[in-house]
């Protein structure tokens, strides 16, 4: 475990066994270990997968794409005529709202991801914009729907009466952004089944639960839809002349994560070792990085290995040369946006068991094995 | 990820990242990740760590251990007079009872472990025998509870009514064997903060709880001790004459686990891989292992890398010639015993959230990325 603390990070390492991090075993809920991010795009092998029932089988002779509602000429599509229409290709990051749960002190319900529910992938399809111009959505539609075809009753209260679809609403303004997706590709294969296939929707800038997967439906509405999860579950306080009001989730919020070192990782005392790390935001670019090695005390810039490009996280590295000191050190990283905003420094509560996008603290063991 | 299918388990592989899992932040609970096993001593770095509360800072120079209850010569050590007298080491592999929990579906309450709650270490310290015996141990005593400075007011009803303690106490007739110890080193060094600073129990054999960390007091009692961490948690229902009758949990139950593949791993097809695993019996010896890679429709026995030694694991692999055909295929292990007894098929009610032995299911993904 020793072994070289000199590494290259703009090369690929050394392969090595993947796999996902269980953290649901049924519904399958699983993480990334985040160290093994190497690559600009997230390989699918890797991407988390992130599910509120079991996933669905669908049969692609048989689907089919409804969109209806607020619209002039209610479609049905079937996956040919679906796959007919002009497509494009985007890079998009998708982080699960409740991403790094497990830092939150003390515990919260529900799946305790670490660092690893986010990933970078390249997502082909139509944009959504191109199927409500050929339904006519109408002017006075507010939001558009998208509904899954995975189904059951969801577990926290207040719980519905029955089972219920998965379903997410976007607001108007952004479901007619030439970004979103109605996508049967990622990284240039279908869809596998745990990442919705055939069809799913790519919200970019959302968080990952506006992405509904196994995509079925599409519904303009005339008022906000006040669905299970936007009121119940994905929900925040927002306060209203000093009411709390429930908001649903939305925007990704600004945030950087350290990938390595990973959590208690021995490192030599008085090495070059290379910190490395990713950051996005929802609709900005993330500008700037700050790395502290003692806590918090002092921070030092990171440079970016990727671009800044809308919608897509940006990786980057820290030289750190570690004490000689023998000891644990905890590692943070800090964003900045293009709005000159930096991440809190601590999780908001009214966002609940959501949103944990304060810088998260990485605990490293310094110390030569050879002088045991 | 693609990478060669082809590994070595007998040389160590290529250094990587290690670090552990987090499961859960405070107290400190984190998992190896269980596809790092390369060596029949786990590093210390990697080894689980497990904690029911925040660990207690002991300054070894105000340490005292002190041995009462039903002895005839009650007495306290300090860790100097401890470490003076003669000391033994052995190898023991310590399972957290509650290891694979993430597999229990409907999910359960409780640390979300998947299969890295486990280790084999060289643990070094006095017999508890020959404290025992220092002390003058009462012919009545029937058991000895060992207590650790780690205090506070545990979750699980029934909830005692103000902090306490942990303690768990250990039969008369294993705490007189041998291979028990009073520990202050792991693999060499002295024990790490999280691993029990400065002296701990060992009690090789049996799940993890019963190796008391951060010990203190070493009670020899007359009547069954009915602490939390036996009754409440750590219990299980027993039959007598067909009425439920509350035990401890003791023995660790024989179980094999696949560490390569890792759940979701993607393999090369038609490629020779090897398995790898580890495989642990309570009392007994592993005799014996075999392998599906089909869900449990055949089996196929594997080869042992390390001699069956009590109360260590033993390294296991087997060859797999990977299918042509690409797809989702389930890896299953099963480990047979010197009393001939096997794995069960499942996961045995009365055991509650604890005890999964049963074999694991790893998911694991056959295709060749070159043909996408």
């Amino acid at each position: 475990m020793e072994g070289s603390n000199k590494q290259s990070v703009d090369e690929p390492r050394q392969s090595s066994p993947a796999g996902l991090i269980i953290r649901q075993k049924e519904p399958t809920n699983l993480e990334m270990p985040f160290d093994k991010v190497d690559s600009y795009i997230t390989p699918t092998e890797l991407f988390y997968i992130r599910s509120h029932f079991p996933a669905p089988r669908i049969d692609v002779t048989d689907y089919q794409l409804r969109i209806k509602g607020a619209v002039r000429n209610p479609l049905a599509l079937n996956y040919q005529e679906l796959r007919e229409m002009p497509s494009e290709t985007r890079t998009a990051t998708l982080e699960c709202a409740g991403n790094s749960r497990v830092f939150l002190v003390p515990q919260v319900r529900g799946a305790q991801w670490e660092l690893g529910a986010v990933g970078n992938a390249e997502w082909t399809g139509v944009p959504l914009r191109a199927l409500l111009e050929r339904a006519g959505l109408e002017d006075d539609a507010c939001e558009v729907v998208l509904e899954g075809a995975d189904r059951g009753t969801p577990a926290e209260e207040p719980i519905p009466p029955g089972p219920i679809s998965y379903a997410r609403s976007v607001p108007r303004e952004k479901a007619i952004q030439p970004e979103v997706l109605i996508a049967y590709q990622m990284n240039g294969r279908h869809l596998s089944r745990d990442h919705g296939y055939p069809v799913r929707a790519i919200v970019p800038g959302h968080y990952g639960m506006a992405s509904v997967k196994w995509l079925t439906r599409i519904q303009a509405v005339r008022e906000p839809f006040q669905g299970y999860w936007q009121t119940s579950d994905y929900g925040y306080w927002d306060y209203l002349d000093g009411k709390p009001v429930r908001r649903a989730l939305a925007e990704m919020k600004l945030k950087s994560v350290i990938a390595r070192p990973r959590v208690y990782e021995t490192l030599l005392p008085n090495r070059s070792y290379t910190v490395f790390g990713a950051a996005w935001a929802g609709e900005t670019d993330v500008t700037e990085i700050a790395v502290s090695t003692d806590d918090g005390q002092t921070w030092a810039e990171a440079h970016f290995i990727d671009p800044a490009r809308r919608h897509a996280w940006r990786r980057w590295k820290f030289d750190w040369l570690t004490p000689n000191q023998r000891g644990q050190y905890t590692l943070l990283a800090r964003a900045k946006d293009a709005n000159g905003t930096v991440q809190p420094d601590g999780h908001d509560p009214n966002f609940g068991t959501y949103v944990i996008n304060h810088p998260l603290p990485i605990e490293v063991l310094v110390e030569d094995p050879s002088e045991r």
